[in-house]
């Protein structure tokens, strides 16, 4: 098949750090290329991949500090570009939230869009609302909450690659947290769990400048002593990080609709503690690869409860359910319905060579 | 003739208070309305004409704090709503920046861009390259500098109702100062000026939150003894403020694309004292309707002379260069023009009545 993938071009894909959709973008591309598909990615031109690459720019956006004027052109121009060359792909896999939804009905090409973001945003609705036509797809049912009337064809769960993240020889004497230092991810809730399971806590977290505010009314927290502060970690580091951990906390305050972090730490055959909330009940599985919880006193119980959790079993899950691999194909099954539904609709198409 | 004027949706039109593109689109939108044109305004809900409204977001988008995704959403989606109404008008205008571009080219209906901002964004050069066929309009020459390539059709300078600001009774013993205090619009220089001249200096100034920081390291230049804060004013209080003054200083540091303050200033007949760049030598006459500076040492000596400035030249060079009578004739011509192009290029028109 001959698939277009656009990302987002704020980080690289992959990100050299943080960044969830270019990863997750960056994992689907190097398996549909894997598994024989001729891919091109417009992406960041600092991306690595093993598919055709069209830079949209020179360097992701976030390292270049571009004006929010920029960014929109760049993004607008790489949207004009892909439908100036719709024509040479089957598929065009859009990861640029509503941003081409107007080039894909005027261009009317197969196009699917699969949205990253928390969707509970009301001044978007009557954008969604117009553009009913789009092929949207979630990447948690939970996602969908704000937005039940969408077009909404699949649900698509994120996969990471079986061997990026393994179980390795576990110390299990801490309790690890990974992400931002945010209101929403619960930095000051896992503090709170750890020191009252009586456990230490390591984080490894990035600080962005829009939560500078908020970092400086919980750096004492983090500072505690039970608390080991690492700050943002690279995906060499992850694997031991989070193997290493009797569990992931993650104890969000937010209606995530994925948290990637959860299934790394799944894949290291960590179990997870998690706050219930957005997709977390699709992701975890009470009881069998961690605990879904109500409040810092339930998690403190997990905690305490953490050895029933088969690691093994996570493991297995991981693979199972939440595989790069799994995330292709599911992809591949969308990309065909979607091109066997443009088809129906455009009527029968001519054969070039029967018309010469 | 049936035209749509586009505005975005961040201040009404016109603005409460700040917001240099929402006044000139209601000047403009008022004075085709007076004129006997048919107008249909596409802006924030709250917005203020006589022309037809049609409500782009409920109300101002500064005001309601909608995040940056909301706002980009509602601006693409009135894009959206203007190219499916397209039909019903001769012309139209949009004040977007690039935003419409792709729809523009897709929908094929005649339409012209006032750029209002500066353009000499890097980033932003690819996109206006592409989009090689939109009519641009620059609101002074000196703003093409940075893009001499891009298709410009014309200047058309920015103009104000010729009754809005009148010259009252002058005082003339203060210096003005009126904008925000921003490192671009000199608020510094123009109290070093005042200072060094022995005359008061009244500041009429807005201090948005990005510019925050840059206020608290002029803030005790600002609170120096002769000069007068008197933050943001309105409509109403501008021209006395400009009127009283003995000049209104205009200290820039950057290319300011059209300095609107300066011909406020010459419609209450008050003499600019402006430092050199953008578009200031297209709107000041120098030794005429004020002096065109290169440091705050001429500027001093410009204060010294500026008694030998005539008032009422002042005011009869606004009322024939700088009127949004003036302005909207202006637009009107490049109108036509863009409509004959039209309907050239796409050949003969059926008419609808012989057909029948």
């Amino acid at each position: 098949m001959r698939i277009a993938q656009v990302a987002p071009l704020y980080e690289s894909v992959p990100p050299k750090l943080y960044g969830g959709t270019e990863r997750v973008v960056s994992y689907l591309t190097e398996e549909l290329v894997r598994q024989g598909h001729d891919v091109t990615l417009f992406a960041s031109g600092d991306s690595v991949t093993s598919a055709r690459l069209w830079p949209g720019s020179q360097q992701a956006l976030r390292l270049s500090g571009a004006p929010a004027s920029a960014a929109l052109a760049l993004h607008l121009l790489m949207i004009e570009r892909v439908a100036q060359q719709a024509y040479r792909f089957d598929i065009v896999h859009f990861h640029l939230d509503f941003m081409p939804f107007s080039v894909i009905r005027s261009g009317g090409f197969p196009a699917v869009t699969t949205l990253h973001g928390r969707q509970d945003i009301e001044g978007q609705f009557p954008l969604f609302r117009e553009f009913d036509d789009m092929n949207l797809v979630s990447i948690s049912d939970a996602q969908r909450s704000a937005m039940p009337w969408a077009n909404w064809i699949a649900t698509v769960n994120h996969g990471v690659p079986e061997r990026l993240y393994c179980p390795c020889k576990p110390e299990r004497r801490y309790l690890a947290f990974l992400g931002r230092i945010s209101p929403e991810k619960g930095a000051d809730r896992a503090v709170e769990i750890a020191r009252r399971a009586g456990m230490q806590l390591h984080v490894a977290a990035k600080v962005d400048d829009a939560d500078r505010e908020y970092f400086e009314t919980v750096r004492g927290k983090v500072e505690e002593p039970h608390v080991h502060f690492l700050k943002e970690i690279g995906e060499n580091d992850k694997c031991a990080f989070l193997s290493k951990a009797a569990a992931l906390l993650f104890p969000i305050d937010w209606p995530e609709p994925f948290g990637l972090v959860m299934i790394e730490a799944l894949a290291c055959g960590t179990p997870v503690i998690a706050f219930r909330g957005g997709s977390v009940e699709e992701i975890i599985e009470d009881g069998v690869t961690g605990f879904i919880v109500n409040s810092i006193e339930e998690a403190v119980q997990a905690v305490e409860r953490i050895a029933s959790i088969d690691r093994r079993q996570c493991r297995a899950i991981f693979e199972e359910r939440f595989s790069a691999r799994r995330m292709c194909d599911d992809y591949l099954r969308v990309y065909e319905r979607v091109i066997d539904e443009a088809a129906t609709a455009n009527g029968p198409q001519f054969d070039q060579a029967a018309m010469a």
